[in-house]
């Protein structure tokens, strides 16, 4: 098939998912998402790229209350824990943040990763075995930016332990949980990312993470930008 | 900002770009890459989501000829040992596969993960350290989509030695290169992924790869498709 640019409105499509994506947390609406549209939203998911076309990924969708108070419950354990690593007044700013929409979300998808499919040599992960990790975080992406597109909004979850949500989701040893999603509709966004609306960190000029042919002398102190 | 549904041309977009979305390998056109155009497909990569807004992606952008064969030698050297790890029938099978453009592709871009970025506790970070790597995916997932829209293909190397190619482009060791990717203007796509269209594998049914609330007993057989 013809491998043109797209047409100016179409362009526009993408570029404006994927810069008014955001991280919801918070702002979801309990109305159910109709079957179709979690459906095409999948179908963006399974249309990632895929290390030797493994397609390693699995979507677990949890919409029982039950079910995701027992998430929930393993969430705020981890959330405990994660805040006391901060220092004192880090710690407070991180407790007033909302960092899941666990409950909110009417639905969460637990995104996964099969280590073992494809059998035992995979074209394209001889030498990187993390590739099949990555190709299941661009369905997820993908997942994210169909979304937007729909006035869904998509938060992802990063704090539990992932062997306890494992075992709550009966999810086999040699599958890995990539990501944990709350999807709902939502009214409004944040117009920037949540963090830097709410001051935690800004976002960096661009111009500094670019470098030509190789990584400079000096490259590293250029880029970092330690909190403390 | 509200966070309506898009239009109908601009949510085709979204999803025209994410179903037509390709691994250029080989049929990449020569012509140079427009600044401009370069500058907006690394904006939408900066507009990733990131763990804790931590941005921990860097671009290194090879266009030199001598930089890339260098990056083309240690692909040959790690491809070669890759077909020997396939049974004879599969390796000659490999072998005809051509899996990389790194010398048609006019634009080469080394995109690299800074494990230190935004110093030593990073919200969201706290249990699960991969998050870093996932953010910079989904950067190189951005990129992509961004490239489709532009009618202008990528492909994701991934067979190199990590060692090498880091100490090639004299990537510092706090710093992992999460993809490797060519990218330059093209003329067709395959309507399918190449890997399918060439008889490799096929695609999964989506419904044998989404479960309710929970990864279901005897899952595991379901989902596998070992080739050997």
């Amino acid at each position: 098939m013809p491998a043109a640019a797209f047409g100016a409105d179409e362009r526009a499509g993408v570029y404006r998912a994927i810069e008014t994506r955001r991280d919801v947390r918070n702002e979801f609406l309990p109305d159910a998402l109709p079957a179709a549209l979690v459906r095409r939203l999948l179908e963006a998911a399974h249309h990632a790229p895929s290390v030797g076309f493994m397609q390693p990924w699995n979507f677990i969708l949890l919409r029982e209350r039950e079910r995701r108070e027992a998430v929930h419950r393993l969430f705020s354990h981890a959330n405990d824990e994660a805040a006391a690593m901060f220092g004192d007044e880090r710690g407070r700013a991180y407790r007033a943040l909302k960092l899941e929409g666990i409950l909110a979300a009417p639905l969460n998808i637990c995104v996964t990763c099969d280590r073992t499919r494809g059998g035992r040599v995979v074209l394209g992960k001889t030498h990187n075995p993390e590739m099949d990790l990555y190709s299941t975080v661009c369905a997820v992406q993908n997942l994210w930016l169909a979304a937007r597109a729909e006035g869904v909004g998509v938060g992802w979850v990063s704090i539990y332990h992932a062997d306890e949500l494992k075992a709550l989701l009966n999810v086999p040893d040699h599958v890995a949980i990539v990501a944990y999603l709350c999807v709902g509709y939502v009214d409004q966004l944040y117009a920037r990312p949540e963090l830097a609306e709410k001051g935690w960190r800004e976002r960096l000029p661009l111009d500094e993470l670019i470098f030509e042919e190789g990584w400079p002398e000096g490259g590293r102190e250029t880029a970092v930008t330690p909190d403390e």
